[in-house]
């Protein structure tokens, strides 16, 4: 008996992760100290290519070395796909239904997906998990999301690091949160999928009015007192959408989460705030940035899920009037002063 | 009746200052915004001098114009306490008992007592508003505390700041915000006098232990977990400590003021915390900072009263057992990393 449990100890867990991105490397980057052969597809077939000859991302978190003896890349999702027990999501959550269209509910069976996605499906302003349970029949107790405070950045310098790992079956977040834990990370379970998923989205958009004030030359102590009432914002939205009694928002997964975005000079969703600060339109700045924050398309599906349930969000709206409504963000945060105490 | 209420407004409320320092020099600044009088003690004779004839103060916010027709400079105690209706409080806890040495209950008769301190009276272990009270044979509802996230530097720049004013007696609490309110600043009242004190003094110590984690090349992500279990250190210590029903740790007096110290590169506390996670021994760090922070004695007081009630805190330990204990920053916080999630 002991025997067998040495022996299973051994064998590696297989994974796929889906994605190319800094946070999708800094996850391969975690796994591989721990016992696993990973599947990673990239989209763009020359990074595929660079990571098979060189062994380091071309395009993100380029110092971090790639163990060939543990990580096979993959231009053909399918492939990546065969015969693994999790599958991480790492793609901008607006791209997933395009991405994923050419699979089926037979490519995740018996599989536990993870989503790393800290964002919602446009359009139909659902959760990531939400929609891949839809889309592929999958059963939710399958399905965790990784949230917690982690600059991918940190992670490719090794800096101590957190992770909680929610799923509504626990044993599943704990399955793969042990997959995470090593000298660098200590990742913890709990059950609050939608919660720690919801959270990890509003505070995208609560990083945008980090930046907006910023860019309008508010100061650290207007910041602190954003913040606050931004955790009282997520209180409200979450205990009328998603209500749950064993909720601790000042636990990592929440606030931890929330702290790293908003105080972050790297945060995507904060720049793009601080442009529209500064002047910028909703459209240079994306141009300018060259790419779209997760935020951007957040604050709308969240700004509707709070009308939906009548619910006023000062800081929520604020910042979809400026993103959506061509609001002027002077006008738009000196209105929302009045709210804040 | 009209008349008599509209005379009632010119009349300017009467108020002490107690101390010359950044805060101190903020609240004067804020105050003037307001119909006010104040009669500034300043401790330091050459300083009261520099400003009855600059009217600026010569040592902290030196920018701060000191507006001679609403302020008057004293450097005799017993002076500037005569026929006002509020005292404000601004001198570092550990050296009020020494201060206010000379002083007696008819002082303060009648008087609306305001700390801006954020510290324990050392040896004693109680609050600064517990200690008033209990020396000056106060009513408590006479008292109240300033707390919020404010950079005495952001005020000298009008940038929009928020406080909160706490009193037993809320009437006590609003009738001092309202003298606060003005173009730059929202004040607005709570009951939670102990809760928001508490508060206050232990946010220093988070910023020590900020600064220790920093010192020794933690990133942002430890930070924000390190913050995170500090609210839920908090909420314990609170809980026991002093419980309340209607207390909402995540509004600005106590999330917004642990923020905006534990974030912030000018913080005192965090200033020594940095040193001894370089490796200054305690009395080094003091000597090269040639300043005490309030957080090195509120560690102590706090960690007492922690143990009296049997409380496991252990971020307050690991800071105890560096400043008093003489631990190795590095094996203490390498312990406390196994506690945090």
């Amino acid at each position: 008996m002991v025997k067998f449990e040495e022996l299973k100890k051994k064998i590696p867990t297989q994974i796929t992760v889906l994605g190319g991105g800094s946070w999708a490397t800094a996850l391969v980057k975690i796994l591989c100290e721990n016992n696993v052969k990973i599947k990673w597809w990239i989209r763009r077939k020359s990074d595929v290519d660079f990571i098979r000859k060189y062994n380091h991302n071309p395009s993100y978190l380029t110092d971090v070395v790639i163990n060939p003896r543990k990580v096979k890349t993959y231009h053909k999702m399918s492939d990546a796909l065969n015969g693994t027990e999790y599958i991480i999501l790492a793609i901008p959550a607006a791209f997933i239904p395009s991405t994923l269209k050419d699979l089926h509910a037979k490519h995740f069976e018996g599989k536990k997906i993870v989503s790393a996605i800290k964002g919602m499906i446009p359009d139909e302003n659902i959760l990531v998990t939400d929609w891949m349970e839809k889309a592929f029949n999958l059963p939710l107790g399958n399905s965790c999301v990784i949230a917690g405070p982690c600059h991918a950045e940190e992670i490719a310098l090794e800096k101590q690091s957190y992770l909680t790992i929610a799923s509504p079956k626990v044993e599943t977040a704990q399955s793969f949160a042990n997959l995470l834990n090593s000298r660098f990370l200590q990742a913890h379970a709990i059950g609050d999928l939608y919660g720690v998923e919801y959270c990890a989205v509003i505070k995208n958009i609560i990083a945008i009015a980090c930046g907006i004030t910023r860019g309008l030359g508010f100061g650290d102590n207007f910041q602190a007192v954003l913040v606050s009432n931004a955790m009282q914002e997520i209180k409200v939205f979450l205990d009328k959408v998603y209500p749950a009694t064993e909720r601790d928002l000042n636990s990592s997964g929440y606030l931890g989460d929330l702290l790293v975005t908003a105080y972050s000079q790297f945060s995507r969703n904060r720049t793009f705030g601080n442009m529209l600060g500064k002047g910028y339109s909703v459209k240079s700045a994306q141009m300018e940035m060259n790419m779209i924050a997760e935020g951007y398309y957040a604050v709308k599906s969240i700004y509707l899920i709070s009308k939906s349930h009548d619910l006023n969000l000062p800081i929520i709206d604020a910042v979809y009037n400026i993103v959506y409504g061509k609001a002027n963000p002077k006008e738009e945060m000196g209105r929302l002063k009045g709210h804040l105490k």
